[in-house]
């Protein structure tokens, strides 16, 4: 058994997974404009960094029948949709540049005719694929050299879902983990539940369970006891926005994640590809932090726990200070302290075409 | 408006307050004998530690009209509901106690006399009435001596629920910030909301709400970032047992913020009864940590999260290292470091009683 594909692009209209109702129903919402997707990301039907990504490139597709206006409208609204995640904006650059470059190949402005349209949406469409596949071949490298970090028998601690489901591909920390059992490690795995949307729980629970590995729920607040009862070797996370010194801002409870590493001698990895990465950020203190709805913190799986009276803070992101974090796992390698210089050098490496063919043979075991 | 009371004796029977229900219902369980007690302490429908042993206490009562057998089987019974919580054994213990002088008084053994069983009845309600009439005078010293820590102006950080409905009084923790409140300070309160049952935001938000306190409910995975901007000036927290070096045992997740507290200059403390101080053990290692069913953390209020198939784990409390207390509020005064001998001491003080008459006034201010 396999986890569904988050995304799918199928005769012109792109399918998302509606992760809120997984793992009790597998359904697809059909989206037939970018305001679709817009309202998509911001319900989290889609979720995860580069899922939310890869979404709004198929957005961007999506707004091509209303010509360049209709892609500058897109992007404009895709782009205030969540503002953590730097994929998203990554990803709408790439299409913004796309658009540019077909625009300069035809000369021309916000057109409406018909076959521009429908050469531009082609042309859209190739780079929203793109994104999608270069994020697969990415994140088995991820996996690949990640892998190294697990000892031949391990107990991983990891938060939220940085697994196929946010991702559209094997996953960074839980692609890590997968591909440790892939190569024979003997990988037993905590998923901490993370509240408020339980996506450790609901998802990154199922993802491991179904895919045969060794998994174990945990409330957020019992990881810290856990590690005091030696029950944990190395906790590894996503992230949704990496400045250029490796600060990191990863779903909320990450940092508290981070600090209890530091206390019990255990070792803090983040995964994540390198358009994770926010070269315009000297630290993480500018990162903005997404605060999300009340109503999350005042039910609990659909069940209310109390009176709408009562106040709420719910922060969706934490940052991660470098110091804490071991390394960093990207598509060209685990990065090193000082990040300021590796996260500087990682941005001019190629991906190495040996690693990404071993990576696949490795995943498919 | 106030808190309802958690343990009410009416008309020869046990009303216990169904925790479960709060804060949408308010409804009463009824209990005639000690296996009703015995299982709504099983059930959590009273929780707590002081009110856990307050309900113990009337349960043995019940059971008096089974003459010295049945006292003797109630004790036996009731000792196995929950293994961490001190205050139950102790209670218990007082019960017992209160038998054998009864029996030593009457010359009396396993009699089936109706005459004598009543008289027992009387003898065991007397002491079941003093242990819960104790407690309230004991947890308004608790909250007057507590309130010293509140600066006038003040965020304060509370965990589960060591207020009213745990304790059939004022509260310890929740005392505490009640009473700085009632003196005039300034208190602000983050509850965390307690996984996985919730009592912090279905109980101690609500309980702090009816009495008119400002109140934030986080998710228990945010309480780091919250103090990593500064938005907690102390933690106050309840204790099910404290070792006599200090070392305590309360509500999973209070040793993950003790650790949170250390690594950002927070002053973290425990109040409790000296009740919940258990001499025999040396240190904490020893105090036994119940684990709970896995139901508890697939699901909620009746919503269920993830699948029966995946493994949970689920223990009910944590252990907290002296070293990471800053103080111990008891009903003797606030105990510093080194607690092996602040505690040895404690145990030995009487109740002041003027400070007894002015704890009162100043709560019901």
């Amino acid at each position: 058994m396999s986890t569904p594909e988050p995304i799918k692009w199928e005769n012109g209209s792109l399918y998302l997974l509606d992760q809120r109702k997984i793992p009790f129903e597998i359904s697809y919402v059909k989206c037939v404009n970018y305001i679709d997707v817009a309202e998509a990301i911001e319900d989290m039907i889609v979720r995860g960094a580069p899922a939310i990504g890869i979404a709004a490139g198929y957005g961007v597709v999506l707004a091509a029948e209303g010509g360049i206006c209709g892609v500058q409208s897109a992007i404009e609204r895709l782009s205030k949709t969540r503002p953590t995640a730097v994929n998203l904006f990554w990803a709408l650059k790439k299409m913004e540049e796309a658009t540019a470059s077909f625009l300069k190949a035809t000369d021309c402005k916000c057109s409406s005719s018909e076959s521009v349209e429908a050469k531009l949406k082609d042309h859209l469409l190739e780079t929203a694929n793109k994104i999608h596949q270069e994020e697969i071949q990415i994140e088995n490298l991820i996996a690949f050299y990640g892998q190294n970090l697990l000892p031949e028998r391990c107990n991983v601690l990891t938060h939220c879902n940085a697994g196929s489901l946010a991702t559209g591909a094997v996953g960074t920390a839980l692609g890590i983990i997968k591909m440790g059992k892939a190569i024979g490690k003997d990988v037993r795995v905590y998923c901490d539940e993370t509240r408020p949307l339980l996506q450790g729980a609901r998802l990154s629970a199922w993802e491991l369970w179904t895919e045969g590995l060794d998994v174990t729920v945990i409330c957020d607040n019992m990881a810290a006891f856990l590690m005091k009862k030696g029950g944990v070797d190395l906790v590894i996370v996503g992230a949704d926005r990496i400045a250029s010194n490796g600060d990191t801002a990863n779903k909320i409870g990450t940092y508290n994640l981070a600090l209890l590493c530091r206390h019990h001698g255990i070792p803090f990895y983040v995964a994540a590809p390198r358009s994770t990465i926010d070269m315009d950020l000297v630290d993480g203190e500018a990162i903005p932090i997404e605060e999300r709805k009340p109503e999350e913190v005042r039910s609990f799986g659909g069940a209310k726990i109390f009176l709408d009276d009562i106040s709420v803070w719910n922060p969706a992101f934490d940052i991660t200070p470098n110091d804490m974090i071991s390394g960093i796992v990207t598509e060209v390698g685990i990065l090193e302290k000082p990040y300021e210089r590796s996260i500087l050098e990682a941005a001019s490496k190629s991906l190495c075409l040996e690693d990404i063919k071993k990576a696949e043979e490795s995943i498919g075991k």
